[in-house]
Formats: structure tokens, C-alpha cells, sequence
């Protein structure tokens, strides 16, 4: 097989190609280095035709650089931010978050990857003690790192928390159009209309190449943002190939189509193994995730053909990731395989 | 005119078409991401081919990461690193480098934008005194930010003085494309050939899109630069893109090709404008920038049809960079103008 | 009352009589600042008696600081730092170790204070994986801040568990005086000699007035220590101060004088407040601290009349420290009110 | 000869013995640690009387910690902070203040350790350009590490120029009571009144253990100041020493009288060294250092008698620093023996 394919991560597909067409169509001529382009502006509007007037809009490379600098504008060193221990920025970026920021992470552990109130409580102390880094920042994912997702009522339940103690609510929506699909939901609706303060909106999970956009939905965080931007190593010189991206991204619903996809994938990912013996599901199926429990030594074999991770070696845990361009043929074939190995 | 040309930077221009296609032809399929596929593998074997097969290459999104992962792999944070007062990571990169690493950077006043051993020596001192940041790396540029170069044997020079003072030399290569064009010598021999032990090596100032790679000639100083990548939040999801890139760069020395056409264009533009009653040519011309005093009343004018920059305000100095896609017809436009104007 | 007393922590004491003439003895004449001077040098000598001869003894102010030098001593900012969730540098110095050091700290929570290897097990993996921050660091307490006791043989299986893997030990030492009196056993035999890489060796607890010593017990972990120290803002100017303290506290036991009388204390307490109705003494008392459960509404009128704190307001946990300066009449006065209230 | 003396440092000396004595004043008893005691409360107002009911003062361990802490309540870390190149927080702090604030620290090479207006204007462009440090504070040292003084008028003109350009004055005050002495006016009249916005008030060089203050004169740059101390490593347990120190310094003017010998004896040197043939004065001696180029090979002869240090090892350019305790014997011995040795 020339080409293997696989469930191991939404960004191990490449780029869908009315994404890469929209960055040729930038390639003439010289433009103004650094983001002062008209395609940069054109979109940045766009952006804030969904998100709002008043929203602070920034390109930066990747979703670890736009939840660490977004939480960089939120912090002072003192600080600590809390989130599910299964967070991105928890235990997939390094320590970038510690190491920009300065802050200490608070981690909760939860049984579907989402904060509630009453989790995130047990981190509400020492307000005011200068002995211990004060909470300043929540922080969610939309959708899930676990492939589950908040309702709208949910996240305004804990950002009117945020608020009610002076802090902010911060989301990382590297798999945000998959969220939205998932309740039918508008990009609006569920961040800055639920009182989310600043979101990572992402994209190359969902067909882009590059490119995350951090959203102020208050301009008064944002006003020094362009100067953490590049010292935290993220200002692109050749802008306008991320703001094409976004362009094309937005465009006709791209992302929508894209995401709409994905998450029908891990439905039928869902429905065509869930019953096979042996196959234990470990997750709700919202959004384009689907995490189960096989035997051990099924993996290997089953890893052969297929890309795939194992989430939790202990338990014998795996996720599954479908993509925009996961196929019927991928779950036909997959699922084939796994009930012949099992 | 619907698309303004100029002379602003070399990143202004947009990509090569030649780099454009390459980036679509690996958009087939799935790739693990982060750089475990057989795109960035087989890329990074051509670079080995170049620089060393003992060498460690990564690849990073922009010049201003490579400068700073690099040196934050050579240094403690009670480290101090000399360069030029022009040099980029002294005064382009927003305190990215003091920040990420913690170290001190020492600057010298240079007339060219070059480093001597002379020059460096002003800072040589309070090795093993706690009270002092201790030198540990020399930093240049090449070609040098004032559009200067150095000789191999210079380099050599100051490879040698570095390594006998137990230092480091580092080396910002974001126009080392031109260099290696004016000097007529290979990439090795004005790198890890003369002694230079980390380079960033780029592309996007000589018709890549972004990506740059940092090149380091001894294993030992990079054994853990992947977790430095990665916190440095310059780990691409999408890897293949990058490497494609680079591989589209490198073949049929399309860099080679780009560089020397900047270049031509540089010396080009230098012809038509050095005689003309007003312009001072104020740095010489080696590589793909020219530099010149006009009349301070003439610029705001002549940046009315073309873009560029003011170097020093108080000197009326100007900066016009070429680039790959520098025609000529932009410098005989140009030219023309600016004899009009005076 | 003039002066309240009380069992709020083991530094609202003053300073033991002897050390404070010490440090009036030292005060004749010049000595080279910053450390080079004679009572510095042979109070160095004392320590390496204690803790070996190759070993690196570095004073600092305070135990936050040689906590969180220390282990910047043993990592790079990619590192995690595994300890207890009671630790000290986990929840007691307001971020210090993450700004600092750039790590992540992975805590654990305990039922004693006390990790073993299977608690720890929890953040072994992600070994290798660049998106992990790698663990680097085990840290324990001695005496816990929950006022248990590591045995020897406990230490040593931690330690060799971490060094199994490539990693360190290193230890809390703010209260370990009253650790090695509890246990019957010295400095050395609880420390390096258990295995432990680095230790924070407390005095301000336990009679002195501020300065405490990092002690690494191999040497190439420090060769660059003084660089660390000087830009951690550690580097006392004026240093026979601090370390005519240490000659007092070593001096004829004085530090073994102070801890066994402040353990005894705490024995002592227990045994007068545990048989009161409505106490619940909820941890074993080891070393010099009693905690206990009370009625929350008899806190208030307690600490009118003796400071101390509460140590979770949920289940009205309190913790009473004892120190070298409790008296036998503070503990009947103490215990009696108590039977008084309750 | 037992105990060496000299004129190494004014931290060479020991304490002031009404000094000492008050910090055993404070020894009885139990006081709550980290500065909620009364000792603290009670010098905090007689510096409030000193520097102005609204200003904010904070201990500190030592005057680099003053300097870093303070500029980091002034500074985001894309901020850069112009200073003379002969500035402590330049050369003789190891890098502290970029490691802890990430700032930028540009320097300016004067005449006489001097900012001026015409100096600072060198670093004052790129505002509002993110490519660059963004310039946010002026810092000058009273009496500078030359030795020399600003007037009250030269620091207004200062503070006004900083305040015009939205900036902040700091100043390093670790002899700013030899600048007193010298000027002949109150430590609130060289400092608040005169426009600086931040103090670091030192008093180790004049007679003290340990500790110095960071005073803010707008009480609204230090609303957080409590958790940068802490997490900066600067937080006393047993803060009462430190404010027994503070309050003996200030009490029956001791500062004043230390300070006023100190110089009074640097006059005395001036006095009994500036005509020895051989020995050429090289800086006004306004405050309690003389500096001078005596030939080189009489140093180490005359360093075989007395401490003191090389200044600048090309020209032979020495540092005699006189302190509270330097006597006219001291003086004469040592103006003998130089006059002897050339």
C-alpha cells in the first residue's frame, strides 16, 4: 500500500484542495510583509462579520501557539489557569503554556473531558493569599479532546462562573467546526455569544494547512497583542497564504461541509464496530472521535494496515479520528478488519 | 495599478510557482503528522547530502524561531550572546530571544553590519564572575542585514576565536541563498565548513511560502532540540508542506536560480541609480539590498508608486531589496522615477 | 497580651539566642562580599563533613528559593517535576517553580504527603514523545508538610526508582531537623546517602532567622550553580551572616536540640487535645505538626487567643506547628481553652 | 594581619552595630511571618512618612531583587528598558532582569555612569512597531556606579521626558544615601518628588544586614506587587529582621550619619591620593568612590595591603570605595604605602 491511511489524528490528512487553489490565487504580485495585506484585511473582516465588530482578530501558526498566546494576554506570571487534566494545553504542548506564560496549570480530572462548575471548584482558594498562583483563567475545548461536546448552556453556565470571580473563560476550538456541525449550532453562538473572552479558532484539523486565528471578544485584551504575537515566535512574514486559507475555509461553508463529514464518519465508524464483539465504546460519539477498548493484541496487527493511537495503555484504550477525508471505503475496510481479527 | 511592486523586502514577493506545485503534489493522502513522514524524511537525507550526515535538521515555521530555538539550545539562561547592533535577533524580533532563552544579548556597533574579532572583543570579559552573563555564542548574519558579507576565511576567523574561547558560532541564514551565489561557494563550505555550529538555514525571503530549518553540525547540541521545538511552539502538524518546500528549493538549485536573479537585479538597480545626481550609495553592494541616502523630501513620493523602506530616518538612508521576482522592467520604472523626481 | 503566641507555623518564632551571637561575633572588620570569606568557607568545610566531601554547598535566602534553584539545577524548561499535591513548591510559592525553571509540575495526591513509586507511576510515560514535557524530577518533602516521615528505606526505593529512569531525587528539606530527630538518624543517611540528588537544607524552621543551604551531592549537577544563583536573586552580598548561622545551628547540636524539643512539643499537644471530645487528630503526628479536626464554630475564639490555621475549610481540618520555642505552658494553656470551648 | 580591610565595596563591611542591636530587640516572641507583623507595619508608615502617605513599600532581600521586581511591575516582557552601560542591572546582575521580566535592556555608553535626555533619544524609536522591544522605562541610578550624582533637576528633566513619551523613571537607589548626604536634600525630594516612578531603596552599602525596599510612589503600579515578590523568591519569613533593620536606619538618622562619614572619607582619599605623582583621578568624586589609574604593576602590591578592585584591566583604572566604617587611619595607611610603592 503506497499510501497508508488511517484514523490516527485529523491532521495527518492533507489540505482540501479548494484550500490549496485559494493559496495559489494569492501568489501574485508583491504584497506588504507581516499581515498589512489587503487578503489579510478582507478576511480579518469576514472573521468579524461572524465573531463580531469588536472582536480582535490574529493569525498565528499552529493551535498551541494560539491557546499559549491567547492565555499570554489573559495572565501575569502569578496566575494559574484551570482545565480538564486531558487538556491540550495540559499534556500536549510541552509546557509551552508554563514555560510563555509563566503560570501554573491547574488540571481536573473528568470523566468526559469536560469542566463543570462543580469541577472546577475544588481550585477556587487562595484568592488573595500571595503564596498561591491566583486563578485568573478557565479553560475548555469545543469539541472535546475526548470527542465529546458542551452545549451552549454549559459553556455560559461556566462563563458566567469565570466572570462572577473575576476571571476570564478561554476556549481552545482547534475542532470547533466539528462542535458547531455537531449542535447546529453558529461559530458566534457557542464562543463570544456564550461569553466565551478568547477563543483558538482552528482549521488545519479540519482541512487547512496551517494557520490558527486567536479571537479577541474584548477589544481591551487584545491592545498589546500584536507585539506578544511576535515575540512569541508566531508572526508570519508571507501572511496573506494563511488569510487565503481562511478565506477559502469560510467560503461556501467549507468548513461546514468538511466538518459535517468527518462527524458522519465517526458515526458510521461508530455504527459499523460498535458491536463487534470484543469492541467496548468508551466515549459518546459527538463529534469526529470515536474512543473504544479492543484487545491488546489486536492492536498491532490492526495498526499494519491502519494509523491509529492508543490512548491509554493500561486499559487498552484507542482513539479514532475521522477527517474530512475519511471515506466509506476507510470504515468498510477498517471495520472489516477488526472484525476479522477479533 | 491594481498590484504595487517595490522594493520593500524580499518577503513581500509571493512563491515561487515551482514551490507552489510541489506543496500540491504531496497533498495526496495521509502523512503522520509532526513530521514522522516520508516527505520530511527524504528531504532532511538531501540536507544531511549537504551539510553533513552527522548533522541534525529541523524544520521550523520562520527565521526568527530558528534564530532563537538554536541559540536556546547552546545557552543557559546566564548565557550571553554577541552580535551586531544590526543583527535581527537584536533588534527585529521583539525580545523573542531574551525572553525565550533569558540570555543577555550583547551588541556591537559594526560599519557594515559585520562582526570582527576586534569588535567582538569588547565583551570578552568576567568569564567565571557570577555577577556577569557569560558569552557563550557568537551570532552573524549572512548574508549581513546591511547587505554585507563575509568571506569564508572570516568566518573561519571567527569560528576559531569563538571555539578556542569555548563559545559557540551561530549563524542566521535567511539570505544565506545570496551569499552563497555572491561568494560562488557552497552552502557547507560558509556553514558547518568553516566552523559555524548552528545555522538557520531559510527559504522564505528567496521564494518559499514559510519554513526554515535550523541546521546543527554537531549531534551532541541538538540530542533534545525536538522537546525545544515543540515547546518553542514550532512543531508543524502538517509537515509535508514544509519539506516540500524545501525539496522544490533545493531541486535543480532553484535556490540557486532565485538568488542569483535577486542578486543580478541588486547590481542592476545599483547601476541605474548610483550616478544620479542626489542618491548616495551608502553601503556596498554584495548581495540583493542596496542602500542609499536620497533627499528626505523625495521618498514619500517615490514610495507613492513603490513600496520600501526608510532605513535611518535621521540619515534619509533607504533600503531597496531585491528579489527572486525583481524584474527589470521594475528597476528601469523605478529608476526613471527617482531621476524624475531629483 | 503583648505578645500573642501561638502554633501557626514553625517560622512566626523568633530566632534561637545562639545564633543570633553568632552572627554579632562575625561582625568585626572587612570580609570579600558574596561569599568569599572565611566563615563562609569553613562553615562550607562543616557542611561537607556532614554531607560529603565532593559535595556542592550553596547558601540562598530562602527555602522557596533553594527548592526551586535546586531543580532548575536538574532540568531544562521541556522537564516535568513530579511531587505530592500538598508539596510545598506545588502549592505554597505562588508559581515560582513553573516561572522560574519553565517546567511542568505533575502533582499527585497523597493520603499522607508521602509519594511511593506506584503514586508516582501516574506521570511515568510519554517518555521520548516531543508533545510531553519529560520527567525529570521526583520531589519529596522531609519532615511532609502534613508532618509525616519518609523512613529510609522508603527514600531509597524512590530514589532508585528515579534513577532507573534517568531521573532525579530531590528533597524538601525545610523541616528536616525534625525529621532526623524523629527518625533517629543523620543528615547524611536520609539524604545522599538515600539517594537523594539535591536537597534543600532548612534552618529558618527550626531557630534561624532566613538562609538556607542547597546541597548537591554530585558535583557536576552544580558546576554552574553560582550562575544560577546570582541571576535567581539568591546571591547574599554580605554572606558570613548566613553562614555564621549554620556554624550556630551545627554547632554542639543545637539544631538537633531545637527539633527534639519541638517534636516533643508536638507529642505532648496530641496527647493533651486527642481524648477531648469533638478533636479528631487526622494525621499521624511524626515530626512537629498536630492536625486535627474541630468544630469550625470554636476556631474563631481559639485563635483569639493563639494564632494558627486552618488547613481545609471544607472539613475544618487545623494544623498546629510546634517549634523550638514552644514551652510546655503554651500547650496546657492551649489544650485547656480547647477543653474549654469544646 | 587578621582581618583585612579596604576599599573593595561598602558591602565589604560588617554591620552597624545600633543595628544589630535592634534586630535583637525584635527577637521576643511570636510575630506572624511574612510581614503581617508589627515591627513591619510599623517602618512600612515611617517610610510612608518619609516617601508619601499613598506609596507602596515592599522588602526585599537585596537590591538586585529590587531593581528586577520593580522593573517587572513596570514592563511586559515585549518592553525594553533604557539604562547606562555601567548600570547594575546591565552589567552586575548575570542577566536577572531579562531572565525574569523578558525584557529588552538597552544600554548607553556615557561619560559619567549619566543618562541624559540627548543619551536616551539613541533607543527611542520603533514605538508601535512589533518587530520591536517596545521602550517603557528610563532607569538611572542615585549615586551612580561612577560614583557620581544626578541633581534634582537632571532627574526631573529625566522623569518629565520618560512621563511625556508614556514611559516610567526607575531608579536604583542601593546608595542613594550618599546621594543624599551629598546633595544635601531628602530621600523624597532626589526621588518621588522629583518624578521617579519606582525606588529600590537600599541600605546594605550603608550599614545594614540584608534587605532593601521597593518603593512605589503610584500606588496603582504595585496593586499585584504581593505575588511577584513571592513568586520572585523575595518573600521573608521572618520579615521582622528585615524591619528592625529599616527601622534603625532610618532612626536618629543613621543613614545620614553613615553616609556623611563614607563620603566625607572618599573626600578625605581624594584629598590624600590626587597629587601622588602616578595616580590620575579619572571620575568627580561627588559620592563615596574615588576612581583612579595608578600603574599597573603597583596593584597587586598595594592589594597585598588593602581590598579593592581592577576597574578596567586596559587602562589600569582602579575603584576605591570608602564605607560607614573606613577610617582616617585606614586612609592614611593606605595613602602611605601607595605613595611608598610609586
Amino acid at each position: 500500500m503506497e499510501i497508508k491511511r488511517g484514523f490516527a489524528s485529523d491532521n495527518n490528512s492533507g489540505v482540501h484542495p479548494a484550500i490549496l487553489e485559494a493559496m495559489s490565487r494569492v501568489n501574485a504580485g508583491h504584497e506588504i510583509a507581516y499581515g498589512d495585506d489587503k487578503y489579510t484585511e478582507a478576511v480579518s473582516e469576514k472573521l468579524k462579520a461572524i465573531f463580531g465588530k469588536e472582536t480582535g482578530v490574529y493569525f498565528v501558526f499552529i493551535g498551541t501557539a494560539a491557546n499559549v498566546l491567547g492565555l499570554s494576554a489573559l495572565t501575569q506570571s502569578y496566575n494559574a489557569v484551570i482545565c480538564p487534566e486531558s487538556a491540550h494545553i495540559n499534556i500536549d504542548e510541552c509546557g509551552a503554556p508554563e514555560k510563555f506564560t509563566g503560570c501554573k496549570f491547574l488540571s481536573v480530572a473528568t470523566p468526559d473531558g469536560k469542566l463543570t462548575v462543580d469541577l472546577i471548584k475544588q481550585h477556587m482558594h487562595g484568592f488573595g493569599f500571595e503564596h498561591h498562583s491566583q486563578p485568573k483563567v478557565i479553560s475548555i475545548t469545543q469539541s472535546t479532546e475526548l470527542g465529546t461536546l458542551y452545549s451552549i448552556h454549559e459553556i455560559k453556565t461556566i462563563a458566567d462562573y469565570a466572570h462572577e470571580h473575576d476571571m476570564y473563560l478561554h476556549m481552545d476550538g482547534a475542532r470547533i467546526s466539528n462542535a458547531a456541525v455537531a449542535l447546529n449550532e453558529g461559530f458566534y453562538e457557542m464562543t463570544g455569544g456564550a461569553g466565551v473572552d478568547v477563543l483558538s479558532f482552528g482549521g488545519t484539523k479540519n482541512g487547512m494547512m496551517y494557520g490558527e486565528a486567536v479571537i479577541f471578544f474584548n477589544k481591551d485584551l487584545c491592545s498589546d497583542f500584536k507585539y506578544r504575537r511576535k515575540q512569541g515566535m508566531q508572526l508570519a512574514s508571507k501572511m496573506r497564504y494563511i488569510s487565503a486559507q481562511f478565506d477559502a475555509f469560510l467560503e461556501n461553508d467549507l468548513w461546514k461541509h468538511n466538518a459535517r463529514h468527518a462527524n458522519a464518519m465517526a458515526q458510521n465508524l461508530y455504527t459499523a464496530v460498535k458491536d463487534i464483539p470484543g469492541v467496548k465504546i468508551t466515549r459518546p460519539v459527538e463529534a469526529n472521535a470515536v474512543f473504544a477498548i479492543i484487545p491488546k493484541e489486536v492492536i498491532p496487527k490492526l495498526q499494519e494496515a491502519f494509523f491509529f493511537y492508543v490512548w491509554d495503555e493500561d486499559t487498552s484504550e484507542v482513539r479514532w479520528m475521522c477527517s474530512f477525508d475519511t471515506t466509506e471505503e476507510d470504515i468498510e475496510e477498517f471495520s472489516a478488519l477488526l472484525r476479522k481479527l477479533l
